[in-house]
């Protein structure tokens, strides 16, 4: 019998339960061991749930008892989860975590002291829900050098796009609604401003290329500004916006970023809508592969970490290795980055004045805005260009969406 | 240093030297020593290749070494390397293949020895080339009971369909232009009548359930019947015919098929077109989740063989314990299987004869064919109505195809 301890008994921690409750008797035989949850942290009651007699306040209670070998932070947040996860994994005590923000500022560290000690530090729902992302990526794309990763990241914000581009509505009434049906946060600025995309990315590149990539130098943009009439122009171009992450590593250089983008209905991940989430990879031999799934949700996540319990148990006194150092990836910077975009501006008769800025473009026209799509080029150029039209033009620029896949 | 030997230097085995040439550096990182290719067993000669030195014609020279810790047996078919795999296990060498024929025959009794001698018998390149399905399997999805799998398994097959169905030509002419340019085989037997993708999803089955589902038993047709005008019609009701395997699990029971299906354009398998491949899979705390990826080709299935090779050797004295017995699983019979046609009949007129056989169906009309969706019922009540329709009343079916995914 294998004891383990939760922390935290929130969405994530109440669905770990219910997920080692529902598939005991086949978890356990996939463990090759008997799970039991010894301890529950938590300073909330839950009378009258099966964890009441498990309950504690005090994190000491399970950081002494050396029966316990697998511990399960679900709380989120840094503090005081960092503390927590750190303490556990020096005692010599195998952490499963679901926590972005832990994984993304201190994951090298704690990936190290993990090896140091032959046990694990696995965080497999910090990225993608439920999608098996993480041990894959380890595993699996273990004979491939990993040059792109591009993902739907956030179930939100997909659900808030997807809403609009089928049903014709404007970002603030999907929000709202989806806040209404608990869809989005009360408080979302982590999703709609994309910083938990930028955090997930910042945690898949850093383990495609094996060094540290710090998701405070990752360019992120929301898409509180992405207009209704941005999605019909897209439909028509034979485009979706969708917030993406990506990360592409050209020759020894690399970038990511996080942004509304539009992309070909060619294009796999056009297909991935509402809450799904999918994570899209190109390695120099594997060529391109996809992993699709529920990025969130209580059930999901919770399967996601129950699978990395029965992993640590299966290897209480083995490291997995996890390639990825405390050594910093240098970014490019913005300016640097290839880019293609798409542009709105406001009102008629711009052709001549478009293509003595941009050179050759494609266009199409509406009813009170000119919007076309420019070459390929750079980030810094295009922004350049851009300066042009608004300031020696005094061209207005309604939108501008960044075309990623053709 | 770990000492390796390759079995077969066709075009899987070729490709498995490429790749540990061209990722030499990471490869050996990511495995933890330094991999070395000590035996390539072919009965041609290579002259000038890199592999010259390393080449026998006897095996013995290979199962006599002790110094080889890991075979990798891409020969395919089931003799010799039954035989060769078989032996190597039982001297303690661990085995990786790409071989699907000897997985679904003899998986149990090969992982069984690997499971007694505490090494490994691993076979990711099996299903789904490059795509990572088997270890998301065993190791990801250990918290779920899965109860569905649905997938486009074969590469060669969806080319066909999606080339039909994009260009508007028939079968037969598809099918030699694929033979022409190499997509399909001079015998496309195996392919085109579904022999392929039936073990495959006996080998996904089998490890879902924990049980063996015999290859033998699994209803399959192949696509040699479907005409272009079904794919007109199946486009015009939101459709896309896909080749599919399907193993489904309802309360004990289960079954599995293998037959050219109608999908929803809805559905994420609808966009999965020329030679790629998907693997869909529910389970009943991840809910749906799929991957997707290169179904075939020389470097996307060396890829899968050598992150086989890389776990195997950081497995060394460790079963990965896969959880697939010898105990053979019931299938249910094909007429208690759950199902739902589209039907098209030569002629018009037959409204009121459909509607007295089938009670309520779903209509539309084309030129010189009648054509209408059953609503849901089972295999064997749909084949004595279409023996109604044909017996009683004459009527002339020119095609079905199951409608899988609404």
């Amino acid at each position: 019998m294998i004891n383990i301890a939760i922390l935290g008994y929130g969405t994530v921690g109440s669905g770990v339960v219910e997920v080692l409750e529902t598939n005991k008797k086949s978890i356990d035989i996939k463990a090759g061991e008997e799970l039991f949850i010894k301890y529950v942290l938590d300073l909330k009651e839950f009378p009258g749930t099966s964890i009441e007699s498990k309950l504690t306040k005090r994190f000491e209670d399970i950081i002494e008892d050396d029966s316990v070998e697998v511990i399960v932070e679900v709380m989120g947040g840094l503090n005081p989860a960092y503390d927590f996860v750190k303490t556990a994994l020096l005692k010599g005590k195998s952490v499963v975590t679901s926590n972005k923000e832990l994984v993304a500022r201190y994951g090298p560290e704690l990936l190290e002291i993990a090896r140091n000690k032959n046990i694990n530090f696995l965080f497999e729902a910090s990225v993608g829900g439920g999608i098996p992302i993480i041990r894959p990526l380890n595993k699996s794309l273990t004979a491939d050098e990993i040059y792109e990763i591009t993902g739907i990241l956030n179930g939100t914000t997909n659900y808030i796009l997807s809403k609009m581009s089928r049903e014709g509505l404007n970002f603030e009434d999907v929000l709202k609604e989806a806040q209404e049906l608990g869809f989005a946060e009360r408080n979302p600025e982590a999703d709609i401003e994309g910083y938990d995309a930028c955090r997930k990315i910042a945690i898949l590149s850093s383990l495609a290329y094996g060094m540290h990539v710090n998701f405070e130098e990752i360019h992120t943009e929301g898409i509180t500004k992405v207009r209704l009439k941005d999605l019909e122009y897209a439909k028509k171009l034979g485009y979706q916006v969708k917030l993406l992450g990506i990360s592409k590593k050209i020759n020894e250089k690399a970038y990511a970023m996080v942004a509304p983008m539009m992309i070909s209905n060619n294009h796999p991940l056009s297909n991935v809508h509402d809450v799904f989430n999918a994570i899209f990879i190109k390695g120099n031999v594997i060529g391109d592969v996809m992993f699709y799934g529920s990025g969130a949700g209580k059930l999901p996540t919770a399967s996601a970490v129950v699978a990395d319990v029965v992993d640590a148990v299966k290897h209480l006194d083995k490291n997995i290795i996890t390639h990825w150092y405390s050594k910093e990836m240098n970014l490019m910077s913005l300016e640097e980055v290839p880019s293609q975009l798409f542009i709105a501006l406001e009102g008629h008769g711009y052709q001549d004045i478009i293509e003595q800025v941009f050179g050759k473009v494609s266009y199409i026209q509406s009813d009170d805005e000119t919007v076309f799509i420019t070459e390929k080029s750079t980030e810094g150029e295009l922004k350049e260009k851009i300066t042009q039209l608004t300031q020696v033009h005094q061209v207005k620029v309604t939108s501008t969406i960044r075309i990623e896949k053709d």
